[in-house]
């Protein structure tokens, strides 16, 4: 483990790795030896819920910092540092992105690193997409750009070998001026063995999974998935009221929801809900990652279903958006005949709309995340009953 | 799971199942489903350390009830309710026992229920040695035996299938009235998902493990157990100064220490450090399970090992006892020349046992213990030289 996750400029021993019961349980165990009850953390707004999820549940304050779409999703810096009080002990920086797909560049780890070591602080990297980037992106290990901001780094097998469910995870110290000191690394040591970590099956198969990987594997796995990034972008960026973030890494895009073209919802999470109704498409509402108006879709499917699911997901955009432009009314003018046909026949699906109701279990690591298919009757899209709908329930 | 764990009058669906990452992880999350910070749960003693590590971590007080090994181990009830007040939210109950290797009598869980009613108090039931009980005695689910009271059982593969790592354990829940309500099923499901469980190669594994594991497999495992606590128990009620306790079933036996007999050292943890620097024997001290002048060892091994494993701890016993009795005298009379010998040469390892420095890791679970074989040089009893260095060093 050691010789595999050295960096550059960061060489570890052994002493310095931590086994796991995979990549959440080193976030919970980072988390728990660097705060108390009545500390705090600043966490990635958008972020993977999970750290909020096990902070709060231990007492500890989340402080979120921005993610900026317009800038690659890059941490909004003077957010950051204006978050930071005498009771926060860490930074989480996830780097590839969780569910921004984002990768950031050498500059910009730096500078969060500027902003950690000015105000004396470590910095947790959830690192467990690592060297998951598409070409052109390059993937650096936060720890391989500093000597003196202490980082615990994790990471684990589930994502990059793609075995979930392996629960196979790490926590790497690194810390070259020994700035944690004895204390903390004890106390990760004695927090892993509170509950005994990993499967010790996998534990014996590490040292070849982690050798003996073609490097064949992880090119075969980023080409389908920046092949379906570069699907789904270009095809939601033709979708009136969508825009997609172009992601460099990980598995995920979020796409921007422009409300005003979809007046007849109330939120994210109501237009996600309506999605797998209507069109069995199942994405995360923004809610689920703590940012409005937007969702995000998995990378991680064959490409047919990707051109099936970017169909249903336009469809379902023309049907509930406004009618704004020229562009639009011809993709629709083919559907009015039916749909004035339904709208005769005294459907009032619109009101089901409100009723379409769901548990969203907001699972964002994306195991569950998919497009269910088939769908049973592909129905036929109603813009101009929709139309109406949106006057009588907004 | 629900069909291999239901207990005669307490039949159990899937919604009654809680997989987890091993048995720990299953007496963690319950432990953490009923009491919060500031709350107390009542604990045998001796116990598996195990139940303190957790619940102090959580800032819940743990409070000891005894067991009597003049009873085989049995609770006292008693000291069992005398311990109960406001802030206790449950009992832990160990059955058969790590370290006691004791099995109760269905009467007995009656009576501990008695008292849990009584108190209107769940049982946390450790049953990870579930079965697991020599010729003449019979396992009992705590939960078979009640109605009223609210159980949950703690289980999981490691003990009876020999699996020890593999990390599959289960919570079943067990409460015909609907005591806990929706609230701890609710908790516990959370909790069980907040870092996700078991490993999924395993969990696939489950139903052909629980299935189709043969009969002869178990009882084959308890004939060599049951052969070995025989074995050690009459070989070590041979040896001056030693209380085995017989067990009953489990993996262990406890061994009362008449300390009067070796007033060389101070406690039962500096007897267990010095065994196994001059015998290369390593058992644990009470003092991991915390009680006085006991230690336990592990029934685990081949029969020659226990043997061997005898014949040490019956010379170190010898060399270091007061010699009160004629049978010590003459089993010592053999050697008493070559111990003269060794004092005449000025050997001074009498002042070596206080240096017999070890850093004792109260692994409980038994996982590190074992005999240490073979040794480079068996030494020669030296029984005049101790007594000598008795007086000098007490």
């Amino acid at each position: 483990m050691a010789n595999h996750v050295s960096c550059s400029g960061a060489k570890l021993t052994g002493e310095d790795v931590v086994l796991c019961s995979g990549c959440s349980c080193a976030l919970d165990l980072c988390i728990s030896a660097l705060a108390n009850a009545g500390d705090n953390i600043l966490i990635p707004r958008p972020g993977f819920s999970l750290y909020s999820t096990l902070a709060v549940g231990l007492g500890i304050e989340v402080k979120e910092y921005d993610l900026i779409p317009e800038k690659s999703w890059e941490a909004d810096l003077d957010h950051m540092a204006s978050l930071v009080d005498e009771n926060t002990r860490a930074i989480i920086v996830n780097n590839p992105s969780n569910p921004c797909g984002s990768v950031f560049s050498e500059q910009h780890l730096k500078d969060i690193l500027t902003v950690a070591e000015k105000h004396c602080l470590p910095i947790i990297a959830d690192e467990i997409y690592d060297h998951f980037v598409f070409s052109g992106s390059r993937y650096i290990p936060i720890a391989s750009l500093t000597t003196t901001v202490p980082v615990l780094s994790c990471g684990g097998l589930t994502k990059r070998f793609l075995v979930p469910g392996w629960r196979m995870g790490w926590i790497t110290i690194h810390d070259r001026n020994d700035i944690f000191g004895q204390e903390v690394r004890d106390g990760l040591k004695r927090l892993s063995q509170r509950i005994i970590g990993a499967n010790t099956l996998i534990q014996g198969a590490l040292p070849i999974i982690l050798k003996e990987t073609p490097q064949s594997f992880f090119d075969t796995t980023i080409e389908v998935i920046e092949r379906n990034a570069k699907l789904a972008y270009e095809r939601l960026s033709q979708v009136p009221g969508l825009s997609p973030v172009m992601p460099a890494g990980a598995m995920y895009m979020m796409v921007g929801i422009d409300r005003s073209q979809f007046p007849v919802f109330r939120s994210d999470l109501e237009i996600v809900e309506t999605l797998i109704k209507e069109q069995s498409v199942f994405c995360l509402p923004g809610k689920c990652f703590n940012i409005d108006d937007f969702f995000r879709i998995v990378l991680t499917i064959p490409e047919r279903f990707m051109h099936e699911a970017c169909d249903r997901i336009e469809e379902f955009c023309l049907q509930h958006s406004y009618l704004s432009t020229k562009e639009t009314m011809a993709l629709l003018k083919i559907n009015e005949d039916s749909a004035a046909e339904e709208a005769e026949s005294g459907s009032d699906e619109g009101v089901d709309l409100r009723r379409a109701s769901s548990s969203s279990s907001c699972d964002s690591d994306g195991q569950h995340e998919k497009f269910q298919q088939p769908r049973k009757k592909h129905p036929r899209p109603t813009p101009l009953l929709r139309r109406e709908t949106v006057t009588r329930l907004v």
